[in-house]
């Protein structure tokens, strides 16, 4: 379900060869939101990642414009002002200014977008909007590319005594590596936030969520996630405790939507998850739980239902992380195999029987340099990811 | 051909289950030899990396046994002395004291030595030790794990009137990522080096080969390079000019040898070569071409003769380092694909037939940031790779 206030469209308007496919998606605030954004790292970026983060955070957003087949990533000078163009139209659609656009895109590199398709599509979805459950999932569905599903999530809380409603959508199967989302990501709410205030939770909510998954590794040039809030809930600008709460909460949509990327990960029979212990910070055990899940050798033992833990540790050796290899234990799917530095006997048919029956994947690696713990979420890597990524087109 | 003074043998003793492998290899030196070392900088590191560590440089090696099929790693104190015995049993087989042999170890991580089948092993070794090349070829094969053949490199230069040789062999096709050698090699000469100068020229060596090569950038356990230097061609240790000439003649057999590390790489169909020009300093040059070669969606690109540059230049943007994007430039097999930060019009379909009817392939990435410039090579990431690894066993 929608927020107050939001209503939503996706349509197929000829971006994807595919007409089986959508490609285009409107999402539409009934009044200004505020609006946050967090971006990729990616030295190179798409048009639409400049666009959006010249515009957030903001107080004055009206809408977001998504297209999926064509990230507009490396068009130059013409690709920025084909981003600019689409938010004029989305603007002049729902009666809003241009700058009161976002726009997202995503899809194959280095191709311009077809600006009339886009044009007319744009009038389509502003047709087509609606507030209901099948417009979202119709909006959802627009910007995804090779992903199997489209992903959202919602929670509904009560502050001051009305009920707030958080929706996340959100795309992404590969060239997916932490740091930086790695994927689109649009989160709204009826909740009334200041724009710093909506910064920092998105900010703080993606560090734990979108920055801790992994598919292949590969840092998009196309990464975005954006939280707007419009308010429509009513009551005044959520503050101090109400503020956290609702922190709180926004952190739990970011993980249910990031856990739905590697979960639907290119070629995935294995949703990996790594929970990282004992380490003396959270950038320490960041960058062990990264190392592990994007280590080729970890991910296809995993494929091959190979409670290889040898992998597993060796991978934590060349983290650069610093640790006392004599404190490392390990436990797969509960079975400990490595205690204090040294493998442990255990029963392999066993263990691997536990990896090849279930889709979860469970790896726990402890340290003994302090307290800080993270998890993380990756994908097992399998023939089928290679295929196709092999013979990739639109 | 083995430099005078050395003298090889390679066997199958038992520790593999693959009668049809060799999997114990003795080199010996005839005299006293100065021996360097350079060894992986992964935290959790075997046992023979921790031995030989201890005893490089030297003045004072004899032998290097080598086994293959059991890495002696992650196995504690028992693996450390069991180490320690093959040294020991190696060197009472060639008449030496235990301290005189290094021993590297490669295969599957955790499981203990089978000392009596290495201890019957050795002294058959030792009856089989002969100076012709069959006996090297033989040698080089025992250290063999994946690899579909043997890798050796030979050079002969003229120092002082005198005829030196520089003979090489490594192993490796799998865990292989760069910063330290991620694989075993061992260089015979007989030239007379003192330690310490044998040490800088072979971290320097080093450096620029099998520091510049990855297959899956997994870094193991058990990496190491060794240089025998025994001084049986005669003359006084090398200095200065001859000294350098050496070094540059050793670079050549490092160079050449880890080339055939990712072109036997497992399951691969491209050994890519990865120029990287116009950079800083060469560190910044490295971590942008180590990021590219060990992208998972640049390598399935070249397997599926995808001229896919956005997937290359997008690699280098998330490699941390600081670089204008309107500068850079890429070519693939000579055909440029990217001028100062926007692709050019190119025949894909031209690109597309070079890349699949050649096995090597050439990416050229420039950028403007200094005189910098490096090369790497890697592989490109097939679906038999998967299955290799998803099926491993010993």
């Amino acid at each position: 379900m929608l927020p107050q206030g939001f209503s939503a469209s996706g349509i197929y308007c000829g971006i994807k060869t595919d007409a089986s496919k959508l490609d285009l998606s409107l999402f539409v605030s009934d009044r200004p939101a505020t609006a946050a954004g967090v971006y990729t790292t990616n030295l190179i970026h798409a048009a639409p990642v400049a666009l959006d983060r010249s515009r957030t955070p903001s107080q004055a957003i009206r809408a977001v414009v998504v297209n999926s087949g064509n990230a507009n990533a490396c068009t130059g000078d013409r690709g920025y002002q084909d981003c600019v163009r689409m938010a004029e139209l989305a603007g002049t659609a729902v009666g809003a200014k241009g700058e009161e656009v976002l726009v997202m895109s995503t899809g194959v590199i280095g191709r311009f977008l077809p600006m009339d398709t886009i044009a007319t599509g744009i009038t389509t979805c502003r047709s087509k909007l609606a507030t209901d459950n099948d417009a979202l999932v119709r909006a959802a569905s627009g910007i995804l590319t090779t992903d199997t599903r489209h992903k959202i999530a919602t929670r509904e809380l009560t502050l001051g005594g009305r009920t707030i409603r958080i929706t996340g959508v959100c795309k992404g199967a590969a060239m997916i590596g932490p740091k930086m989302a790695t994927m689109l990501g649009l989160i709204m709410t009826d909740a009334a936030l200041a724009p710093a205030d909506a910064q920092k939770l998105l900010t703080a909510a993606t560090e734990d969520s979108f920055n801790c998954i992994s598919v292949d590794g590969h840092m998009s040039t196309n990464d975005t996630v954006l939280l707007v809030a419009n308010g429509a809930a009513g009551g005044a600008t959520l503050t101090s405790h109400d503020l956290a709460t609702f922190g709180k909460v926004l952190a739990e949509v970011c993980t249910e939507l990031a856990i739905m990327i590697p979960t639907d990960g290119e070629g995935a029979t294995h949703l990996v998850t790594i929970d990282v212990e004992g380490c003396a910070n959270r950038d320490t055990a960041r960058l062990i739980a990264k190392t592990i899940a994007e280590s080729a050798l970890v991910k296809t033992a995993i494929a091959g239902a190979d409670p290889n833990w040898g992998r597993i540790v060796s991978a934590a050796g060349y983290s650069g992380v610093p640790f006392d290899p004599a404190k490392v234990c390990l436990w797969v799917n509960g079975m400990q195999l490595y205690l204090n530095g040294a493998p442990v006997a255990f029963d392999a048919k066993d263990a691997s029987r536990s990896i090849r029956e279930n889709r979860d994947t469970a790896v726990r690696i402890t340290f003994g340099e302090g307290t800080a713990a993270l998890r993380f979420w990756t994908t097992d890597l399998t023939a089928e990811y290679v295929r196709l990524n092999a013979d990739y087109t639109t």
